[in-house]
Formats: C-alpha cells, structure tokens, sequence
C-alpha cells in the first residue's frame, strides 16, 4: 500500500516529479503518482485529498509552478505532511512558486523544498516515515554515506589530475 | 439580491476589504461579504464558491495575503469573473500575494488589482456589471469625473498659495 | 460589432496577444485587434481609446512590455473593464511590465493576468461578458469542462504507461 | 524524552521560536530548546547535531536569519526531518533567510515554513509526528477544527454587525 | 517665462517635488507647477504636455508613484527632455514606479533620477539648461562646490571631536 | 567639434554604446566616443572626465554593468548632463546596473535610461541639445513622426492580413 | 601610525562605521577615520585613495549607500585590499548599495561585508592584519572565543529559567 | 607551502574556481584546492576548516550555490580571511548564493565577491597575503598595470577603425 502520494497539477512538471520517484523507488516506498489539478478540476482534486489518508498515505509530495495553490490546498485537507515543490517558471525564476507554496498561513504548513527539488522532496518524505521506521533510517544513513563517497571522489580525481585537467 | 460577493480569508483583510464594500455602495450595487477560508475550511469554501452562481452572484471579489489561494481556488469554481485583492505583507511587501494570485495557469483568470487595491476591486467589479447595465456605466462616468474634480481643485488651490504653502 | 477590442503597443507582443484573439474565436466572441502605441502616436491612441464605447466595445485586451503604459492609459479613457497583458522581458522577466500594469491608482484599475497570460486574458473578456450572457456562460462552462478532460486523459496514460514511460 | 529539539543560534530569534514550542505544549509534544549557534561555537553545534538521534529527537526545529546557516548544519548530520524557519531580517525582509534555508542542494532537505513561521513550524513538527501516531494525530484534527471553528465565529460576527461595525 | 514644468499626479507627491523646485528657485530658475493626472484627467493632461512647448518649458519634471505613467506619458508628447522622477512606495519600495519610469521603448526616453530624487531632478533640469547658459553653468559649478564644502567642513569636525563625540 | 562624449569601460558593451552613436549620426551630432575604464585606469578617466567640458562637450552618455560607477563618476566631475545607461547582466538582469546608476546622492544626478537602452540615451543626448537648437528639435520631430508612421504601417497590415497571417 | 582606512562618503553613515572603529579599538589596531566623498569632492577622494599605501594603510574600509560607488573606486586605486560595507536604504533595503559594492568586474575586488555590517568589516580587516602579526591572531581567536562565551551564558539562562520567562 | 586554501563543494564550481586558481599561479602564490562539501560530509569539513591554520593557509576561498554554507562555515572555524564566492543559479541568478554568503552575522565575516567572482577572489586573496609581502605588492601593481594597458589596447583599436567596424 502507497505511504507517500505524489501529485502534480500539470505533466509539465514531470521531470521534476520523477526525481521524487527515482527516490523512492530506491529507498523501496511504495508511492502513487498522479496527475489532478486543484484549479482545472476542483472536485477530483477534492476527493483526491480527502481520501489519502484512508488509502493509506502518510506523506503527500505536491509540486506546483506559478501560483502554485496545489500543495497548499492539499495541506488544507490532508492531516499529514505535505512536501511541495516550488517549480522553475520562465518569467520569475519560481519565486512565485515558491511565495505561493512556502507562505502558508498559520495552521496550515508546506514542508517546501527548493525550487524544483524533487529529490529532496523524495529524500524529505523518506526522512518522515523513517521517524517511525529504523530500516529506512538506516537506508537513509547509507544514501547520505553514498553522498559523501561521491565527493570523496571528485576529490581524488582532483588531487591525481589536477584543476586544468579535471 | 447581491450580484457581487466579497470574500476574505481573515478578518486582518477587512480594511482593505471595507473599501472594495464602500465603493459598491456608493454606486448602489448589492453585494454579499463572508469571511471565509478555503485553507482553514476548505468545505465551507467550496459550498460557498460553487453556490454563488446560483445566489446570483456575477462577480466575486477576493482578497487575500501571502500565500494566497483564496481568489485562485474561487476562479477554478465560480465561472464569471473573479477579482483578486493581494494584500500588502510584512515581510515581502505583498510580491508573495500578488505572485499568488496573478500568476494563474491558462484557463483560470483572476482579474488582479493592486497591491491592498480594494477601492479598485469595487470599481472594478463595477465596471463589469455596466457591461450590460446602462445606468450603471453613467454612474461610474459620474464617479471618474469627481476623480478629475478632485485633482483639479487641488491644482487650484496649488496655484492660488504656491507649492510652499500647500 | 466588436465587443472586445485587442490592442498591442508593438507588434513583438502579437504572439501573446493571438492567444486571447484564439480563445475569442473559438467562444465565438467578436473582436477588433489592433496595433496602437500609447507611446508613438499619442492622438491616434488617444483617438482609438475615446471611441471604443461608441465602437461598441464591452472590454478592452491590452498588452504591453516594460514601462508598459497602454493598459492603463486605455482604463484612464474607457469606461469598461481593460484588462492587461503584461509582456515578459528580457532584463526583469516581466517584474516591469507587470508592476507597470497591476499598480494602477485607486480610480483607475486594470484586470492583470499573468505575464505572457495571452490566452487568460480571452478568457477572463469572455467571463465578463458572460454575466449577462447565459449562452456565453454556457460555452464557457463547457471549455472549463474540456480542460478537465485534459487533465484527467493525461492522469490516465500515467497510471497506464507509468512515469518512466511518460 | 524530548522527540522534537527546537534550536537557534540567537535569542533574538527567541520571539519566533516560542510560538513553535507554544504548539509542542498545547498537543502534549514533548522538546527541548536550545540557543546554539553552528557560526559562533561550531563545535558545540556539531555536538548538538551528533546527538541529537540518540537523545531521542525525531524532528529538529531550527531557526536562523540573514546568511542562515543553522538548519541546513543540521540537516547535513542530523538523519531525520529538520523544519527551517527563515526570520525576518530589516534590509531584505526575509528573503536571504528564506533563500538560504530552502534553496538545499540534493540529498540535504530542509522542510522550510513561511518567514517568522514558527507556529507553523510546530504543527509541522507535529504532523511528522503524527504519521505513526494515532493519537497525536486526532489532537491535530481537532486543532484543525478549531481553526474552523475561529473563522466561522469571524464570519458570524460579521454577518451580525456589517462591515461598519466590525 | 517659465523654462521648467513641475508636474505631479497627486499631491501626495509634492514633498518630493517640492525640493525640485527648490533647487530651481535656488539656481534662479523659473518653474511651473501644476498637479495634474494622466489616470484621472487624461483630456488636461494632453493641453498640459501638448501646449508645453509653446509655454516655453524647455524642460518638465514628473513626478509618480506606483504604476507611474505621468513621466512616460509626457515624453510621448513633449519633444525635449522630460525628467521622471519615481516616488517611494510603501509595498515595493519604489521598485514599482522605478520601473514604470525607467523602462520606456526605443524612442522616447525618459530621464530617471533616484527614487524620490526631487533635488536631483532639479539639478538634472539645470545642468539641462546650462547647455546653452554660461551663466547657469557658473552657477551649478558653484552649487557643487558647496556641496563639496559640506563634507570638508563634517569630516573636519570628525578629526576635531573623534567619532565617539560626533 | 563634439557636442556628445560616448563612453563605455568595456567593449562587451560596444553593441548597446553603438545604437547611442548611430541615433546621432542620423541626427547629424558630432560625438566622440572612448573605452575608458574608470576602475582600471582611474588617472585617464579623471583626465577625460576633467576635460570634456573643454573639448566642447555638452553631454556624456556613459554605459556600464554590474557595479556600473562610470556614469556617477562622470557625473562627479562633468558640470553637465551625464546619461547613464545600465548594462544588462547574466545573474541579475541589469538591476544591479540599474540601481549603481540611478540611485545616486544628492546633488550628483545621472539621467538614467532603460537597461541597454542605447538609443535612447543617443535621442536623449538629442532632447538636451535641441533645447537649444531649435534645428534639431525639427529632426528630432520628425524622427518622432517617423516612429508613428512605422506602427501606423504595422497596424494597416495586420488589419490587411489579420493576425493568422501577420 | 595608522594601518586601516575607514572612510565613508556622509555621516549619515557614521553608525555603522563607529561599529568598525570600535572592533579595531577594542582589538588594539590604530585606524584614520574620514569623511570624504567621491561623489562631490573627487578630487579630494582621489587624493586620500592615492596617498593611502605611503600612509601606511594596509587595508581600507569604506561604506557608502544607495549607488555607492566608494568602496569600488577605492579599489581601483589602492593596491591592498579594501573591505565594502552597504548601508541600509529605506527604498531598496540596501540592495542597491550592495549590489553596487559586490558586483564589481574582473580586477578589482572589493571584500563585501553584509548590510550595514560595520562590526564585521572591523573583524575582517583585523582578519586580514592576522594574516602577518601572530599576537593580533591571539586577540581574534579571544574575541571569537568570548561570541561563543556569549551564547552559552543565553543558553545556560534559558535552560534554567524556560522559554516563557526569558 | 600553500598559503591559500581553495575549497568548493561540488565540481560544478570548477569553473569558476579555476579562474582563482589561475591567478594565484600568474601571481606565484602557492594553494591547495579541495572539493569538500559542508552539507554531504560535514566531518570531513570540520577536519579541513580546523587544520587549515597548522596547513599554512592564511587564506581560504571557498565557492557554493544555492543555500550556499560552505564560506560561511570556513568562516566559523577558521581565524583568518576567509573569501567567499557566490555561484550564479538557475532559478534566482545567484541571489540566493549572495546572501546566504554575505548577510553573515557579526563576528564571523566572509569577503564576498561578485557572483561567479572567480578570479577577483583570487586577487583578493593576493592583496591580503600583499599587507604582509612587498614583492608580492609590486606583482599586483603590475598586473593592475596590465589590465590598464589592455582598455588603452582596445581604445586605440577604436579610434582606428570607428565603432562601425569594430
């Protein structure tokens, strides 16, 4: 069963999404992606987000670009985290995403992540389930190990060759 | 019966709020005022964005602050026009509202006005109705000929005392 | 007769604005597009925005970039809703020409849409004329009902293909 | 034993701080709150942050302004979630904590809140609790309903004495 | 005769301009100052820019605030010099009219000073002038020596008293 | 003898410098223009800032980015108009430009134009002349007409084509 | 004799500038402290940045708002390094200031310190002292000491007497 | 011995970082470039800030994007100069590098440069090893010599052959 929904308002912000996925596919969540949008289908996103915790979610991971009311709306219903990803926009850089997601109101929060980071947003939701469960804590210990050996090395590679021929 | 309905997620909106409400009055316009949140009562707000058609509203004016969704989420629901209210916020200046509520996707306008315009969101809605409502359009003519009167004693009593004495 | 009129100061914002001219055929909106700049021909401007009323316009589109003058310079004129386009730019992604547009003085509002927000802006004229237009309400409904449909199609292919094969 | 830490590195940031540590006691959350700066004594820091899964933490809350540097230290040792709270800053309102907060890179998220969100930190804090808790989880609900609750009474209000009287 | 138009929108503008015209008045300068709006006037405001030349202004200094046409309005109208001057704003500090002054299209520049620059703008009237004015010239050369004079004589009481008793 | 100084510190801004000179050579002014870098040769800055009021100027048009002190320097040591023009930059669009140009002391105005507004800053230079040139002023009005006629051209052909076509 | 500069171009700068002359006080560094500005007495700056290394000044720190070009054309002269402070500016928070100290082009560095951080530019330019003079270390690696020192007696009060009494 | 350390978090920096390392090279200054992250192996970093002093360095330029940490944690560790550099970014410019750089509190600076400030951080770190080091003073003059000689190179290009062909 899901423990973490994934939703998107638009499948223009896949490629950011499927970086959530890639995450949680290797960390072994189960998860359910779905395309719903709060502004184009109200009633579906609706019963979209007062059914996740009865099907089971603990973690919802909305990403949303512009005015990016997805996340928030899911927070406004969902009585569980809601991660949201500011999505990159072309005029403004996602500072709109971004104020629109982050700049919730008293009672209501968004676990925002950086704008498009999606796998963080994957690692954030994997670190919240692991505040109940001791094998994905240790998963975690290891992807974080597996950062630093990436820059250990970079590193070496640097010290052996040298800035003008890395 | 209202045709506008004024709609504020909090009672720290009202200032700005009152005014889009004077300017209705002023022009004799009916309207509905509710305090309503779509993100600390999300079914009381959809009950409300999707019977205001049938209440009679043709405008809804909505004002909101920093991560503001209120406008946005009535213009998903309610199909004439919406118009949003970005309110001025400490720490950003009211960018986080204005990004909220302009920056809309395809499909789903909201008409924004300035930063804590609520004068402008009555004129507005006003101008509206006088699409099909004669008697309303030369009531706003009269309006923005006082607008003019209003500079033009103002430069009269600039040129009788001098900048100095102003 | 016209009831929209379509204006642009230049003729490098056609792009945006042809979206708002689509949007306006396909509800089957009358409308008159033309290219006048605030700036360049002041008397022409001046000439075009003091006849819209009697040209039978309901609502004029205007989009500009930068010091983008020509929405508000129309909504100072016209007696019925403007509604801006703010273009995107080069240097400020749009911050000048939107702030330009949206930060109109008490009296005078402009209906802002999103930067670049071509088709929105068609959408949002239609909306206005709808409230005293059931067909045109009707017609409306139905395009917000086809956007929909787009996204759940989409929704379906995902949970068909999975996110790999999107 | 403490499950959420709340930390900053000045007492100034004390005013934002409470407010989250107001939100752990209501819900019956037990935490511990520290003044511990990661620029000023690195060391301690590192200290607090090394410790903190064994003292039994969960979740960190921490809070920081201008360059602030202290939740993503801790997110970089600490292997649950850390909930980053920008502060207010005078000259730029909040935007270099905000950035330096949320803007993580891959593998180190920060669950970022609104600027001066510190109740909001703690509900957060308290949702992430709240997905292996049964319990905590219908004491949220029911705060979730008293935020209803308040905005409802708003509204009563409002309906009763007008705009004028409010 | 007058050399020098002083226009505003508002009069909420005229502490800034008042130091324009100070400066003018300082440097032996004839000025006119009208308040007149561009938004709420528009038939006034095109006397005012089109019989300007025939007035003899040689120069006009606007000033605006927010979604600030005033200054580019008369550029479009008035053949030489028009200087802008962007009022301070209380959501965006300025940016807003900084921008609505400064970005105007290829072909009809608008000579911006500082956010609410009004001394600047006087002098940038004079240094206009001085072009063809050996005499002004003479005289702005003295002006800027005084300015000079002012700091000689600060940091010569800082060597006296030391910073702690400045 | 050269009535206009063009000045630029780099020549990766010779692309926007030189829409400044071409405006003058259709205008028949005489300039002459220089690479002189303000922060890498101070000595011969102050050398062609000292002595440009001698070589008969009466304008400088100055173009710089980033941290862009050339104009103010210029406007520090010329007794007449400088005209600043704000490079566009890759990190921040040219507002850093912008602000190093246009917020400038009291006393020390620089007439600043749109980022990489090179022609403007040549038909400025133009406007200042011709406030005592009343030959130029006539080139300078019919440049103006001929802009009209270029959007009157524009317009006639979209109306002949219609806007699928354009 | 003297081996910091502190410069700033107003005394409305002097608060923060005392800031730095406090620090090399209170850590035993001799420094000259002047008014002088580039803007309106350039020939008196260029003096003061040209006599700089045989007055024995080894580091130079200088502040300066708005378009603040002080520090930047200190560097362009003085061949050792000079530190920029950005003062605060009610409009633009300070940015216009900082972006007009740190975005300076390739050769001529000037070290940027935060927003009216005058107690760092102290700390930095002893910093830079350090880097020759072993006994001043010592004095640095107290005084860093004695911040730490600071927030644990903060912590050591919170601690004893909770959050709610601090 | 190296006497400036090099450090960047990712070899996405390289390079920018590279164009400090070649600096030091032209100069004769002896480094040590690491690709250590403070966020992915937090020990690892704490061992190269802590053993820095006992290296020999006198100097650390330290280069990171986003929320970018890394400078300013140097900074809380090591005793002398630590110079940061602001990588550009996608989505914000570099904005958020800056301030998470530069908006450091008091007493733990960091000697920003300009974003993507490479080689002006190289030079910086030269001209503070120059308070200490006469030869390496003169280098520096040279090369500040050189720079002029390269803008007096491209000026008389253009005074051979005019703009037009430039």
């Amino acid at each position: 069963m899901a423990k973490v929904g994934i939703v998107m308002g638009s499948d223009s912000d896949m490629p950011v999404m499927a970086k959530a996925a890639d995450i949680l596919e290797e960390l072994g969540i189960e998860y359910d992606m779905r395309i719903i949008s709060a502004h184009r289908e109200p009633d579906e996103f609706f019963e979209y987000a007062k059914t996740a915790e009865e099907k089971g979610f603990k973690v919802i991971i909305a990403g949303a670009g512009m005015a990016a009311h997805l996340p928030g709306m899911c927070a406004a219903i969902f009585p569980m985290p809601v991660i949201g990803i500011p999505m990159h926009t072309t005029s403004l850089g996602g500072r709109d995403s971004l104020y629109s997601i982050v700049q919730m109101p008293t009672g209501i929060p968004v676990a925002t992540v950086a704008i498009n980071g999606g796998a963080n947003a994957g690692i954030l939701a994997a670190k919240i389930l692991a505040t109940g469960d001791a094998e994905l804590l240790e998963k975690l210990k290891k992807y974080t190990a597996s950062l630093k050996d990436g820059v250990v090395a970079k590193d070496a590679r640097l010290q052996e060759v040298g800035y003008k021929n890395y």
